[in-house]
């Protein structure tokens, strides 16, 4: 945690931004880079029966750190994607409680 | 959004009911044909140690729009879905809120 | 549902926990068998610009409950994986609504 879930961008981008990406958001959000995960999903989107061109969707799922570094988070995770050449991004976070997390068996809230 | 997610129906029969199902659920919800996103996601179920034949769990990733339109929608998919020769289908929601959705970088609420 | 998304773990491996595993959190749950559904996600993982060595992250969704029966599912998901040989699980709990979920079209809430 936090996971960054990309969809829409080829794998090649995503391991092309990702020390940057990473080290921007540790610093934002004050956290180790090694807490990060940046996923990359290889699903199909179709539109009026075809394949549809992909276009870069990406779920942060983190623990709430507040506004401000939500904003920073989005910020920097989209201007990532533009560097590639992607004209738009949309960036979208969902909240877990840290009592529904567990790591090793153990709830971190 | 709305986020159709598919698991466990092939992609040339999501091809095949995507024009029909996005111009309902467009009608059902006053919304723009392409604010749709349709994905099929390609994973494994297990089951006993085997694999498991794959049956159709439909996640809806939306702006809460209230229970009429998530009734239609549920209808809608279900009716698609199941005029592919699927008797059994499950669909279920999961609600964003637009002050954590970005798009370009600017929240949408 | 519950739904167990397993990524960071090889297919034939969960295969071989699955029967088990299933066994088990119905017994914890009270829960049938065959409502259970173990899904393996074939995601890749990306860190400083590299494919990331994968390790297992599990989310369970689900109805609520109640936090004994969430604590003894977290134990035993990261019972079964860590008999696998991965030193560290981190297992977490997304939690559905019954009516935002539709069977066949009709809410269970």
């Amino acid at each position: 945690m936090p996971q960054i879930i990309i969809k829409g961008v080829a794998l090649d981008q995503i391991r092309a931004i990702s020390t940057d990406l990473i080290e921007r958001l540790s610093l934002v959000s004050n956290t180790p880079k090694d807490y990060f995960i940046l996923e990359c999903v290889q699903s199909t989107f179709v539109f009026n029966g075809e394949l549809a061109k992909p276009y870069p969707l990406i779920e942060v799922k983190w623990f709430d750190r507040g506004d401000q570094c939500k904003l920073a988070f989005a910020t920097s995770i989209t201007q990532a994607i533009r560097s590639l050449g992607y004209p738009d991004v949309e960036v979208y976070f969902t909240t877990l409680s840290p009592v529904d997390y567990f790591e090793n068996g153990v709830p971190l809230g």
